[in-house]
């Protein structure tokens, strides 16, 4: 039997909506012939998401298993309620639905990364095996399953499944920086020390070119001095991005009161949406990456203040996105190799 | 004494925001020497905010009063916490801080409308006069602070007052319409009888012009209708943004497969993300007007459908959004004819 390429069949509840919006998915492990079922090796929940449930766990591992089922148990899929994130997951693909077997590049026993999101996917975990709390990454026994229209790509061989895990999670980051930086931009990275903020100052870097300038704003030390050693901003700011006012004197500051034409928000944290406004240009634009942003805090704050820039909602999915992350890390040793470290 | 411009002032929590995410601001009516305190005359409910007020009131007047005098109370500010938006009000200028009383051209007794949202504005209410249910207006007895970065715009003395304030609630949205529309787009407007609907409709069909197409979108059978003696549409579709499948089917069917460049969500109800991210092109751009937007909906169902679909966060200030959209019932006086009908 065929399924509807965006996977409404499996819709419970609301009837009428896709996947991600849907209450809760059918995650039956019987594919239909257009979909692919894949053994989960390991889940790498969203940041910002991931963030929320260690709160609440407040760090112990074992109530942040308690609080993951809880949330496949009830909608399905790993489609965190309070952050209304996901992550991504890698596994082996087990079975291919006979009707698109012939149409995609991809056989069974390949390893693959789905590129959509888990707050999508139909998913089962039978048994949490371990949990890194520093790198978001959980490794599991279960699986998952990926609709005809769900992208995915294949794990490169020329790095560890960790590393390509991490970097494929955040995939949309560096790749619409990419697009987003023009020779000459003074483009400002929040959250710069992060993951994403990482692959973004990169491009960014790259893009902007010796006219232009990057700087980096990182919460703690240790990020800056990661920043640091990179050498991929022209100025590092130790601040904290949920304190507006304060952002906007610093970064007047090393601007000359010009302020940037391009902010990219990379943070895990809410409340940041202001500091990004008016860090930025009224001709400006704000890049949201971030899942912890809030639509009418940036709408109304914007409005509030006065402020004309334009505001993108970071789609996690932009075309070739998968392997322009990948390339950040091919082109830029270190960054390689500190996310080796940290990956694992 | 004076404030900070932004009135981080009157932030009572949390200490650090600006007045638009605080949880609380202090909604005294002794003025500081860069504020203006307002008597306030009619309140105009953010139209997702009414919307989701009435329902909690299960449409009864006294619950509806009831709740609007609890979220000022708790907040110091009509900031609903379900919605997260505002609105804006008229009222008439009673005091102005002796620091800016030079600098503006106001002077005590104008009638001015607040641009800057319920959601960030010191408010009292000491009486609740009428409550207009079907436009979102609330005469009531009461004061409000405007700050010194506030915008307000003085009412023209060529339309009534509850008009003027109808259009200035959704002043951005024609005026964002302006900016976004090119020569030769197609342009579908969800939410197309509404009151922004309306007036983005006119936007879009001005700046589209002979080689482009605009499509109206609306949910009821009157709301098709007034479209359609308006004349502003090149197509009209009835049908439920909550339905992205349904709505996709039929945008395939108006445009030929291909779908549109650019559409414009004035709905005012939650979950219509994927419908608009599915109408439009690939190289195309959504621009999210409504309050009822959820961002992580939006980022997360264009990724899970494969859609590099640029997405705006619908700021409700751009440059002369006033006169853009008071423009529009000059311009066309059907328009102005129907708002008369129904705002009066
Ligand atoms: N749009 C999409 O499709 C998509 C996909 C994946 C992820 N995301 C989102 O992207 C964001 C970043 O993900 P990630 O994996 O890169 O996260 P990450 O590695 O955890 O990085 C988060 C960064 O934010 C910084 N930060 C935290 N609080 C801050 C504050 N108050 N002020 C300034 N900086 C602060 C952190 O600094 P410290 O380390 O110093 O605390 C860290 O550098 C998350 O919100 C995630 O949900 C979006
Ligand atoms: N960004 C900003 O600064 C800002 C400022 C003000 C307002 N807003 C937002 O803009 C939005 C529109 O405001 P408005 O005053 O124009 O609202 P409105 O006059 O109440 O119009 C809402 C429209 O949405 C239509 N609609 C409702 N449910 C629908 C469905 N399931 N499918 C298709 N259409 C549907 C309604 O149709 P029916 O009448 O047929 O039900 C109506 O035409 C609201 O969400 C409001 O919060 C934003």
């Amino acid at each position: 039997m065929k399924g509807n390429k965006y996977g409404t069949h499996r819709v419970i509840k609301n009837e009428g909506d896709l996947p991600q919006p849907a209450e809760k998915i059918d995650n039956s492990m019987e594919i239909y012939d257009n979909e692919i079922l894949i053994d989960v090796k390991t889940l790498n929940i969203d940041s910002a998401s991931f963030t929320q449930i260690k709160k609440e766990a407040e760090g112990d591992k074992e109530k942040i298993a308690e609080i993951m089922q809880r949330i496949v148990k009830n909608r399905g899929k790993h489609h965190n309620p309070v952050t209304g994130s996901g992550g991504m997951l890698v596994g082996v693909v087990e079975e291919i639905g006979e009707d698109i077997a012939d149409d995609i590049d991809l056989e069974v026993g390949d390893e693959i990364a789905t590129l959509v999101s888990l707050s999508l996917t139909p998913l089962v975990i039978d048994e949490i095996l371990e949990i890194r709390e520093d790198t978001d990454q959980v490794d599991i026994k279960g699986k998952a399953i990926l609709f005809e229209s769900g992208i995915y790509a294949k794990l490169p061989d020329d790095m560890s499944r960790n590393l390509a895990l991490a970097i494929l999670d955040v995939a949309g980051a560096p790749a619409q920086t990419a697009k987003l930086v023009n020779p000459g931009d003074s483009v400002l990275i929040i959250g710069a020390g992060g993951k994403s903020g990482t692959l973004c100052l990169h491009e960014a870097q790259k893009r902007a070119g010796i006219s232009g300038e990057v700087i980096a704003l990182e919460y703690s030390e240790e990020g800056c001095e990661r920043v640091r050693k990179l050498g991929l901003a022209d100025k590092i700011i130790q601040g904290d991005a949920t304190k507006p006012t304060e952002v906007l004197t610093k970064i007047e500051e090393a601007t000359d009161g010009e302020l940037v034409d391009l902010t990219i928000n990379c943070v895990n944290i809410p409340n940041t949406e202001l500091s990004c406004v008016l860090a930025t240009k009224d001709s400006g634009k704000v890049y949201f990456f971030s899942m912890a942003t809030s639509f009418t805090a940036a709408a109304l704050g914007a409005e509030g203040v006065g402020k004309d820039t334009e505001m993108v909602i970071g789609n996690g999915y932009t075309k070739n996105h998968a392997e322009i992350a990948l390339q950040v890390v091919r082109e830029n040793k270190d960054i390689k190799e500190l996310f080796e470290k940290i990956y694992l």
